[in-house]
């Protein structure tokens, strides 16, 4: 279903052609700033436009409905708007009839007996993804409040000694695009993905190709005790949500599959302070799904954009054979450039979510 | 928290060394087949005693405490039991002292104020996968009989079309040892891993450490329509519960982290017929979340087991610095050896509670 | 929190002054025919206007956010918005000082310390059942299509043997106004509760008093079968839902309390048919938590309008004493009145729960 | 399903004559003390064995099986079991064919396709409440405990300014037999139901007949701001549970149905104090769903007893006509005598969640 979270819980509503889309934030508690210009710079970080995205702009303007006045949360639901613009529907009508490789029109269509929207893919559009960063604006506010630090106090859970930072200081960034990883591509001081592999993303531009990409989050200033046996493991929780996010294909935490790759004597690694912390920091930051004070590591695989202009084939069900296909439209040539925020809001919610579950 | 699942709802509980451990399983329909036997090939299979696994033997004998009447399930909850024997709680006294490397002693320790139960890893232990096992018997009855087949015509969603096989015929199998792929070491015929990688493990036996592996998971002969946007996706759910096995580092579907490497125009790969079948199956079987009817298919990273001969170091907590370790006991070389048939469980429970919700 | 239900799961949200109030219906099967029209019935059966109810209006013009497209739903989160207008802000000023009796502002200050809405009850409003309404609408519609009946024969239960009806024919009214009950003020060929109870709703309203009332609702043509032992019985999922609206007091089922006052050969009443048809339905419609296909009957008690026009008393917070308070503004002098199509709308909705939750 | 709950969740299980009877209890803090000898008084309260109940007595010993360890709980899932003994199988093998009325014979039989276990009532035997008393123990233990205490206090809430007695102080007891009133039976210093009633008892015993009840629950000590608009109201949770038990037809709150009677100036009880005392709590402590400070306090009206000893009819499903029916065995004459213990209990459950829901 459309709900994720148990304390702090995250519901998401729209399709990419329809009126809107939204998200309904249940749990949050009151008295925590908020207003519409917080949400302006994680927007941004979503945002298209640079190289390597697509050229579709849309304005992501968000609305709040409820759950704010005075500039605070009021304990009610906070429920974030976005209407759609710049839709034009008469790209899409295609897709039932020759479903795009990759994309969910061919099952969407089973699932719903042909009643699913398909415009710009409907609910499964990436679209969607804003509320998740909407979303993640409110859960960062709750983490980096003192909110969190009474909750933290009151659980009687030791708080991360380096004072001097935000708690929970959440970060992703891009490490790898086409296969080149970060190392390779690195220039002092330039931060922009389009930028750093522009080479690659020129290649697959000419070629009306399309490539994926690999970001990585981290948290650090985290506290130790987050998280819950059996099924409610951090790793848990956050690679449910994190596969909801479209076109993710793997996700690994701390030494990741390298560590199965290992031996003990290697991935084992030593606690070296009576804080938890670890010497290599293999585990991700967790231990028997429970945080363990080291910062949260996890990377996430992205496909290649489904999308291209290259010509492709895929089934007909008019015509009963395989027919080629053109995607008309504007794409991403790497969707992934666009998704750190989006990786860093599903860590964020989680955390929220596990800071309110504590007891 | 300890349940998972919305129709079909796995609750476990239970501590490796004290009176028992177990499950309850809710939502089971009514009249299926069961009784303890039906449980033993599965439980053989997660059993040690092979190379590479640990020569600590304990019966797992299954009570079924309720919701079974006269050879068939009766509607009401399904509980199964497991009576622990076999324990040795002096062993495992020093570690509140002395977190293990790799292990859940220092959390869980800070987490519950040092009430937690140290002994053999407590509610962290390995041993509370056999609920899992239990679990994946029932759900696999429910996916391999006709209720299956009924609840899927009921939804209005095509058959697969091969009638010949099970519905969600789903085999796990270890493809890595130690950073060996099975292409490495396959013996024609032989099937048993601690045969195939007998070397690696002899050389771990030999130095007193442990290995980690790689675990593949396909289901096939799988329905189009399973798997619910956004949150619930089919990958969502498998990696949620998959992470909840002790000592997974990482997830991937289909092409898994190798599509953040690939062009579109690779990755994509074209339907080519009504059914949905695609050439290559780059997804794993899901598009948007869902199933499209093509194998199911994920790999499963396992770190090396924690407990090692090996002298390892730790934060000493009475000592105020760190000391070195010896971890008695009996352990697993190379645990992922025995988790083939709990990621088996783990896919189970997850598609026969999607069986349960379509609606 | 603000959701309920399983497997149709409703979320709501608003403040009666804010933007807007609206509900997420999550689990809509695709394929109804759904419009903003669809709603307008019994959106205006909740309306005020009629003696006895206040004279604020609203519009309460429904906006259908996502979730339908082209006259149908598509399988995707159904939400309906509606923009709050006729507004008075400054009406509400006064209750964080001065709590308004039977009203919820002191209870909200201090849960919220003192962030949340105050104007016009905020989240706490009446006006929030606008959202039961439009989720009600859309229940029935399940309820009442073709679809109630594939579930239903799916899941191999007898269907209602009177064929001429509507499955789950659902009807709510009032039946008793100020502690005087339907019998002493029926008039042959009227239904409108503002007629009927004419004489006692002037003499409140002359008073500048209110008054209390009973309502009763009604499902027949019940199939056997619904409801979920132990904790999800038909009672515990109505009652749980009716108490969320503002100023119930008590329900009952079948005979309800006078049940305590019978003796088992009163009250047992005997099964007379092979459909389970009982000779009494005392019961109410349900044993065991199920129904048992005779009508659900159950009566809900409203108590009298907290705002009255006569001058109270409450604890005065600046003063630090009792004081007189006067409630400006327009008020229902017995809102139990508009309640009838909120009643059947709770059941609608936990009916549709209960259908999408067989298995 | 089978749990209630969202962060003190509650899991039972059991048939009246399979192996055994039991509850999981997830949520539960660290620490707690709690030990099988504290479940004797509670498990005592609700034994059968007075006047007005059966003579069939059962040992009801609990078992720990997991999530204590000496002497306090470990943060890990609680499961306490009860074996069956004394069960007498061949009493109950009429029932499928002629189902008793009041019973859910008849709909368990439909709802489960007859797979359902008949013997004793099954999972709807009365015995399955020995797993609410069991929960409610451990409830009453968080609520009495410096647990509450510390969480109410994080929580920023005002305290109850009694601090001479025990928090959330929970008293059920019965307040009317056979639709006599305690105040028409009272004895100065008596509390034993049996022995006030013991004149409409004996009257029933002599008929062959069965009686109805009125428990009245009564939590004193009480803090502000327990309870979550808008489906979590404490009206709702409570309810909810409360109608779990078998045999409940009606649940009212303060001054319940008698409000809907009351005109406002008489049932708008005013803040007397600022702690939120009212003169009359006739909100019977809560207002817009929420706690307010005063004594919670409500009533549940138990039908008579549906075994009894005359002579019943009900239709015969072998010989397609009403026949008449003798149920053997022995049975409580008024059950309701033994349910104040379990009324306390549903209201601790809901308490405890509520208390680990404070955000």
């Amino acid at each position: 279903m459309n709900v994720f979270g148990k304390n702090f819980r995250v519901s998401v509503f729209g399709e990419s052609h329809g009126a809107g889309i939204g998200v309904v934030l249940d749990g949050v508690p009151a008295g925590l700033e908020l207003s519409a210009d917080d949400f302006a710079a994680d927007l941004a970080r979503r945002k298209s436009g640079a190289k390597g995205t697509t050229p579709r702009k849309e304005d992501d303007i968000p609305e709040i409905l409820s759950g704010v006045m005075a500039g605070h949360t009021t304990g009610a639901p906070v429920v974030v708007l976005f209407r759609n613009g710049n839709t034009r529907p008469s790209d899409y009508s295609l897709f039932k009839e020759m479903p795009r490789p990759g994309h969910a029109d061919f099952v969407a269509g089973v699932k719903w007996h042909d009643f699913n929207d398909p415009r710009g893919g409907g609910h499964f559009s990436g679209r969607v993804t804003l509320c998740m960063v909407a979303a993640g604006v409110v859960a960062k506010k709750m983490l980096h409040s003192g909110y969190a630090l009474e909750r933290l106090t009151a659980s009687g859970l030791p708080l991360p000694q380096d004072d001097s930072r935000q708690l929970f200081s959440v970060e992703a960034s891009v490490v790898e695009v086409g296969g080149v990883p970060l190392s390779e591509v690195e220039i002092p001081g330039e931060r922009n993905p389009s930028v750093l592999w522009s080479k690659q993303l020129d290649a697959a531009i000419a070629d009306g190709d399309s490539l994926g990409g690999v970001v990585e989050c981290k948290v650090e200033n985290m506290p130790v005790g987050l998280g819950e046996p059996f099924f409610d493991s951090v790793e848990s929780l956050v690679s449910h949500i994190v596969f909801s996010i479209p076109g993710v294909r793997g996700i690994e935490f701390g030494d990741g599959f390298r560590a199965a790759r290992m031996k003990g004597s290697e991935h084992n690694d030593p606690v070296v302070s009576p804080a938890g912390t670890t010497s290599g920091n293999g585990a991700g930051g967790i231990n028997g799904g429970i945080t363990n004070g080291n910062p949260v590591v996890f990377r996430v695989a992205f496909k290649p954009t489904s999308s291209i202009r290259m010509t492709q084939h895929t089934w007909n069900f008019t015509a009963g054979r395989i027919s080629s296909l053109d995607i008309p439209g504007r794409h991403d040539v790497c969707f992934a450039l666009r998704t750190p925020v989006i990786v860093e809001s599903a860590a964020a919610i989680v955390l929220a979510d596990l800071l309110l579950s504590l007891r």
